[in-house]
């Protein structure tokens, strides 16, 4: 990693194992030998999907009970344990859209909040979509709605989307594909 | 909220208060009835800020323990309590970087992982810069890096830069500021 940078650990204490994350506390070694303490959430890896249909995009609005807002989102879920990215990314857009892409592309992937997350949001773009059906976890409730670009954009610019998964996947977007 | 989308909290117990987060976890009552758990990180706002100097821009290495990597990032950092959000942007930009901002303009906020963690983080713009010197805390590594508008976006496209409030910057940058 060129100069040294690397902190090592020293000590790890698993404080808690939950349903969604864990939180791990570490002594780490600085590399200036000081010690200090990093608070670490382990999370299982993630997609995000900007799916096209029509010419318009996939939204989403979703309760988000740490704000306590609905938010607007692009389709996303958790990859299962030793599940493929691409089949998890298909499988969370069919579930909660009703529609089977069948075409997927990878633009990338994002870290969300890399001071104490260690989670990593896999980032898709699918169009060629068929409708198909949901399938929504009992206490999932989700809207579903089809916008135009030129819309999203300024949504985003207009800070209604704030969602940073959503957000880097349209940038990866118009970077990547439309140009 | 539109339709009932909110879900109740009946209790919440903290299970860790840290240094840089605290995890709490709730009994929650979902629209339909059922009674489910939320696990939330409780966490202080933050800024981060895209600042451009004789037509490059500041990027940093850091290392980040959650994923053992060294990233690139835009300077940030967290919100002291009471702290202006302005205020936290030009001070986090100054102690990392070592430059003072003359103009700043607000990008838009993003939210880094909504399911779970309740941090916001403010972007900015950030330009008409005076040298000045850096102030890092003791344990803070970071290298700084002046870069082209084309090349950072290279960096995106290739997946080099992944840090999801720089990658956010840099896409409200480009709706709002350049166009």
């Amino acid at each position: 990693m060129g100069k040294n940078f690397v902190e090592k650990k020293i000590s790890s204490e698993t404080i808690y194992k939950g349903k969604i994350l864990d939180l791990e506390v570490d002594k780490v070694k600085c590399p200036n030998d000081n010690v200090t303490t990093r608070e670490v959430i382990r999370h299982c890896k993630a997609v995000c999907v900007l799916a096209e249909y029509e010419n318009e995009f996939i939204l989403e609005r979703q309760y988000r009970y740490p704000y306590n807002e609905v938010l607007w989102e692009l389709p996303a879920g958790k990859v299962d344990p030793g599940e493929d990215l691409v089949h998890a990314a298909l499988r969370e857009l069919e579930e909660e859209t009703g529609f089977h892409a069948n075409s997927i592309t990878y633009l990338g992937k994002m870290y969300p909040s890399c001071a104490y997350t260690d989670e990593e949001i896999y980032l898709y773009y699918a169009s060629d979509l068929v409708k198909t059906h949901t399938n929504l976890d009992p206490n999932e409730i989700i809207d579903v709605y089809f916008k135009p670009l030129d819309e999203i954009n300024e949504m985003v610019i207009n800070n209604v989307i704030v969602d940073a998964k959503s957000i880097c996947a349209l940038h990866l977007y118009m970077l990547n594909i439309k140009k």
